[in-house]
């Protein structure tokens, strides 16, 4: 039974005193109203909402929780760091620490730059690169998010021309249009932005093929131009490395945030010895750069990654779900397509234009309590268990088998923001 | 007796993994080696660094440290959500609560967004200004710090032009050259910065006219550009409403950081209701700008301005400092300049174009237990009680004194780096 009278009441207060009440990628206006907008409580691989509606959540806070919410190791030391200090005048031996872990976990890294965002390590990785040989031209695939900083926003209201003026856009995974880019830049060509696999709003996620990473990577090496790989929303989620480690490809700069300390808010640009030079002559701070306990935290989630089989538990559990779900859609003879690696799953329908069957089963899920997204890729957590999947799998049978039954009078897609995004 | 060996370890691990050892503002690079790089451990108004001695902390973590160092009411409020949750699949009841708080405090304030680096509340307020009006120009007082983006970074390398293209620069408190501004814009004003008092480092500090606030705020209704106060690094502590209030000027944007949450990571971005649809048109997220245990911090942290004498002791505490120190200076006939409100005092010394005599004066306190900073304002907080202030005042004396017999035989400024910021 679920309800929903104390998140309709806090819809009402947040649109008096926050712009559209809610901004930026947790707003559910995209949504259907079988999504609440505000959470309570978090615990392993379990959500609940304002009205104590429980969700497994396949969501994990859009990428930050890795282990499970709340996990014990990981709070243990952001206590015991609290409790001596958390942002003071100067950063605390945690700092030194982290940095020293992540050289050792990841193939390219000779140092670490630690902020906040995931926009802070993309946009300092486009400054570093810009630096490294004073040069200006940023390489970014067509349609790819790296945040929401002027350069990069999907959104252009209030942003101007000049803000982009030195990005060249190329088609992922396309190793002629890449190549184009470069000449088009004739020589000033600072980085290249590349995330380990295309996973847009909306779309069919995929990996580039071995080739093209290869590719990539020598195309730079040609031009003296660093290669970024953005591991904001991939990081510790596809390998324990980089990503592309998988095809011997190594970045010269790669952006961490989300997981790196299992939801406390750190970000990080990790890079090779040869952009060391670059990254030291830029200046880049913020308020809470140094601030120690979202450090010890990470310095825990980074030991849990080295030391436990969270990552093949994952791939199995999600594996599982795949496996599941593939079944049912054949079963009831409604074809999805599941794409991505298991563990970061998108899941479309087919021939669903205006998005209802996925709306439809989806917020099936979400109203029996499983938190499934309709267009964004979902993550898999550590504290999901067997009998969690099993259990989702029961739910989605249902689902599937609701919405064979009222497909032939499914009503259209009503959600106008919606309709407008899908350009309808 | 200080001592330092495990700072020198750590600055000799960090070395290797951070570029330069450290960046941005809590690198100690420009500082002497009676500075400390790395702390262990912060309680009210104190703080000890790694090798474990303990000062008197005059720097507040560079602002954040309003109340105290873990201040009781915001631990428990911080460790309560804790307990529940922090960075979920959406935000909590908290972000609505503060919202409404700072919209209750706040003279001009209607709505508010959160975000995570005062960088990002001045970029969005950017970000909204030209969204106001689809305008481009964005008028800020040379020589400002606005946050470290590549539109305001002090440090223009990895910088492009077009990153500024659209910024015209005036001088502060100047009515003229901002007119002038708005002419060169030819129409195209989107919004105007002004940080609400003049806190470059370096510098005295010193506030603008009541006339120029007012004539500001004028040029803007003229101009129906947005005027933008940041707040930042003066958020609460000259004021419990915008710094500007006393003079009877309301901006449209002000920006918020630092103090919000005594210490935990959150800034905003807070708006008048002729902003608002501006704000609601614009896309801006970070990974983390919806956890819910700063925004629980923060409401604490709030509640405790609204309800306390903090700032009347903040007040009272660091004009008996002030005075104590002028007479010092006077008795000891080593003029000083203290400038900008006594509970962000900039101090520097006459004569003094190496800054040798400031350096010796400020190391010689840090060696004695009382951090003051040389070149950058300092923050007071309310955990300073007036034993602290005369405690402070017996080192301040005895540096006078110490500097005063040194002064004929005090070598020259030895930190290169220094020199070269210095211009010499």
């Amino acid at each position: 039974m679920k309800r929903n009278s104390k998140d309709s009441e806090l819809r009402e207060r947040a649109r008096q005193v926050i712009p559209k009440g809610m901004y930026g990628h947790e707003s559910v206006a995209l949504l259907s109203e079988d999504y609440p907008q505000f959470f309570s409580r978090a615990e392993g691989a379990y959500l609940w909402d304002c009205d104590d509606n429980r969700y497994v959540d396949y969501m994990c806070a859009f990428g930050p929780n890795l282990l499970g919410y709340r996990h014990r190791g990981v709070e243990d030391a952001a206590r015991a760091q609290a409790a001596m200090g958390d942002t003071m005048t100067g950063p605390s031996e945690a700092m030194v620490v982290l940095a020293e872990d992540l050289v050792s976990m990841i193939g390219h890294a000779a140092w670490a730059m630690f902020c906040k965002n995931g926009s802070d390590a993309t946009s300092m990785a486009m400054v570093t690169a810009r630096a490294y040989r004073d040069r200006r031209k940023i390489l970014v695939a067509k349609g790819t998010y790296h945040g929401s900083a002027p350069w990069n926003t999907p959104n252009i209201k209030g942003i101007t021309a000049e803000d982009r003026a030195h990005i060249i856009y190329f088609n992922y995974n396309d190793l002629d249009s890449t190549a184009d880019a470069f000449r088009k830049a004739d020589g000033d060509v600072a980085g290249v932005f590349a995330t380990p696999f295309r996973h847009e709003t909306f779309n069919d996620q995929y990996a580039p093929s071995a080739e093209y990473a290869l590719g990539l990577r020598k195309l730079c090496d040609d031009a003296d131009a660093l290669l970024i790989l953005d591991e904001v929303r991939t990081g510790f989620r596809l390998s324990r490395d980089c990503s592309w480690s998988v095809h011997g490809v190594q970045p010269d700069l790669s952006a961490w945030g989300k997981v790196l300390a299992n939801g406390y808010p750190i970000s990080a640009l990790v890079g090779s010895e040869k952009a060391r030079s670059a990254a030291s002559s830029i200046y880049v701070t913020g308020s809470f750069w140094f601030s120690a306990v979202p450090m010890a935290a990470a310095i825990a989630t980074l030991r849990e990654i080295r030391t436990t089989d969270y990552l093949e538990r994952i791939i199995a559990n999600s594996t599982r779900l795949r496996a599941g779900i593939a079944a049912q859609a054949a079963a009831h003879d409604i074809p999805v397509r599941q794409t991505g690696p298991s563990q970061m799953p998108q899941i479309l329908f087919d021939d669903d234009p205006d998005m209802r069957k996925g709306y439809f089963w989806a917020g099936f899920a979400v109203r029996s309590g499983v938190y499934l997204h309709p267009y964004h890729n979902m993550f898999f957590n550590a504290a999901l268990t067997p009998d969690d999947i099993d259990n989702t799998l029961d739910i989605t049978d249902r689902a599937f088998a609701e919405l064979k039954r009222q497909l032939p009078s499914l009503p259209a897609q009503s959600n106008e923001l919606l309709l407008q995004r899908l350009g309808r």
